[in-house]
């Protein structure tokens, strides 16, 4: 049997070779970063110089840096008690804190009416289309856009951005908070003044590792043409899927877009059996973001972009990154076209 | 030179091998445990499994166990907008969310009045002095206790108790909630529907590994007696430091205590100054909890059973572990007391 082939990249990325070996290292420091005796110190050492890594991938030297336990206690740290306005296509971790009144055109770009008083993705999980910031943003999630866009937080007009590790090759359980410098958020956990008073609790320092070498790995992989690469493959995976789906629509296409995402929908063809018969294929593909999977309901952010509930309901999401290759992908469209073929018979 | 000697044991452990092999196979689990594809489940699968594993080694077996970041996450779950009542001995992370109006005795004793209303900690993490609960208690702190003590979580006649995995050898920056079959908490980070809705965000899934192997190791160690011999070794330090320390007060000594643990209060010699004195001679040790550090102030705790402020300014907290040795505490020991002759010198 031919081996599996991820193509979820946007749900969760394998952990990278580089954020491997800082976890490993990291998991020699003893001390508490808390701490002020020499193990302490070596362990606070450790997260500053993280700091400096992540800062650094993000173009975001001098703003501050609140690492916390992903990109929703982020979320929840810069959105909660702000009453924002929003699009219904953030991220639920980001609208469940909004108000989500911001009109979305058929192309997926929201207007902002007010940027002070908002929040808006720079990249959709799902579609992986890409927004204009307005000046002024109040809050915006990069979450899917960090590692695979260039990114220069210090010039993007925005207060602040919300990151996690584990969509760039990271671990699960990291990420961070950014803050223009001179912004400041109320502290949700309490206890300890880690994290300058902003987030209580002993800071997970293996995790922070993995996380900032994987940032820097990911910046490092963008300047060098990666996702370039992986949007030639992409390019040429949509070529394949639409050669013979007459009636299947590439949500986005056209637009700008993260160079790794496609979403598909074809009506009539349920996103969640898609994804259940090109698991049983050795395909590993999304019907929309894997927070609210198992869920089965049409696509929130389709249904923002106009989409009716049909249609919203047979969506597919592949996703890839910079270890997928052609050959992966063609069998991909090889598999996808043989069962679209089967679902034709049967309808 | 001497190899330094880590006696800060409560502030945090060395990565206990069983939990550095499970977290280096975790990295090669590739899915997200929200997704409903085979490398999702797989994910899943061991996130599951290791909710077991602290299930037993917390005798907590039919109670439901919400992963969080950390024991300060969990006691705001736990704790946030219900106003209980504690002690001033609780850490920080459960005193914020509290009214700390409970009385404390002499030999650091709590009286709760309403214990449904009331958090009370098992173990104090300054002093190791050891609580017996009342029955029905709103809300238990387990964090020093897991691992240390034998715990069986579903006699203990508590609704919610609090972990912590770096306390018991575990990676820091993963914890839980404990709770009780039947009962819920409100989430504080929303969006996806993980940990049953109680808690969203994508899982620390190595963290969570490393826990799991931690906590089954540490309730190895203990059903093994380890602690015993470490209560033999921390006996042995106390009456070395005690033998020339006359004016030195042994909080907690002849109560129930952590085996591990002792805080000795010199008035006059300023815990910070101690603190700062053992490091230069090679030696980890605590003025008080570590998320406390750093701010140069007399021990909350200490006040809390009665000390005046000098000498709740005076405390210096020694911690061991599994590893510590006869020998290490007996270097400490001499080292110590060369440091109280001098300060007695210039006093």
């Amino acid at each position: 049997m031919a081996p599996r082939v991820y193509l979820d990249w946007n749900a969760t990325t394998p952990l990278r070779a580089e954020a491997r070996a800082a976890m490993i290292a990291a998991m020699d420091v003893v001390g508490n970063p808390s701490s002020v005796h020499a193990e302490g110190r070596a362990a606070k050492s450790l997260m500053e110089k993280a700091r400096g890594q992540i800062a650094a991938a993000l173009g975001a030297d001098g703003a501050d840096i609140v690492f916390t336990s992903g990109a929703t206690e982020a979320a929840a740290l810069a959105c909660a008690g702000r009453t924002l306005h929003c699009a219904d296509i953030e991220h639920e971790a980001v609208s469940a804190w909004c108000v989500p009144d911001l009109g979305v055109d058929a192309a997926g770009q929201v207007e902002v009416v007010e940027p002070a008083q908002s929040a808006l993705q720079l990249a959709n999980s799902e579609t992986g289309i890409v927004q204009t910031l307005p000046e002024g943003l109040a809050v915006s999630d990069l979450t899917q856009a960090f590692g695979k866009l260039p990114l220069a937080f210090n010039w993007m007009g925005c207060d602040m951005g919300l990151v996690s590790a584990h969509k760039l090759g990271g671990p699960k359980g990291a990420g961070a908070l950014i803050l223009r410098r001179g912004l400041d958020v109320a502290a949700q956990l309490k206890g300890g003044g880690q994290e300058m008073g902003r987030r209580a609790g002993t800071e997970n320092l293996i995790g922070i590792a993995g996380f900032a070498a994987a940032a820097e790995a990911a910046a490092r992989d963008l300047a060098d043409g990666v996702w370039e690469r992986v949007s030639g493959i992409r390019n040429i995976l949509e070529s394949a899927l639409s050669a013979e789906a007459n009636e299947t629509i590439s949500v986005g296409k056209g637009g700008a877009r993260l160079p790794n995402t496609i979403c598909l929908v074809t009506p009539g063809w349920k996103g969640e059996t898609q994804v259940m018969q090109m698991d049983l294929a050795g395909f590993a593909v999304s019907a929309g973001s894997a927070c609210s999977s198992g869920k089965v309901r049409a696509s929130r952010v389709l249904r923002a972009m106009g989409f009716d509930e049909g249609a919203a309901a047979s969506a597919l999401r592949i996703s890839l990154g910079p270890e997928t290759t052609e050959e992966q992908v063609l069998r991909f469209a090889d598999a996808w076209t043989a069962q679209l073929r089967r679902a034709r018979a049967r309808a």
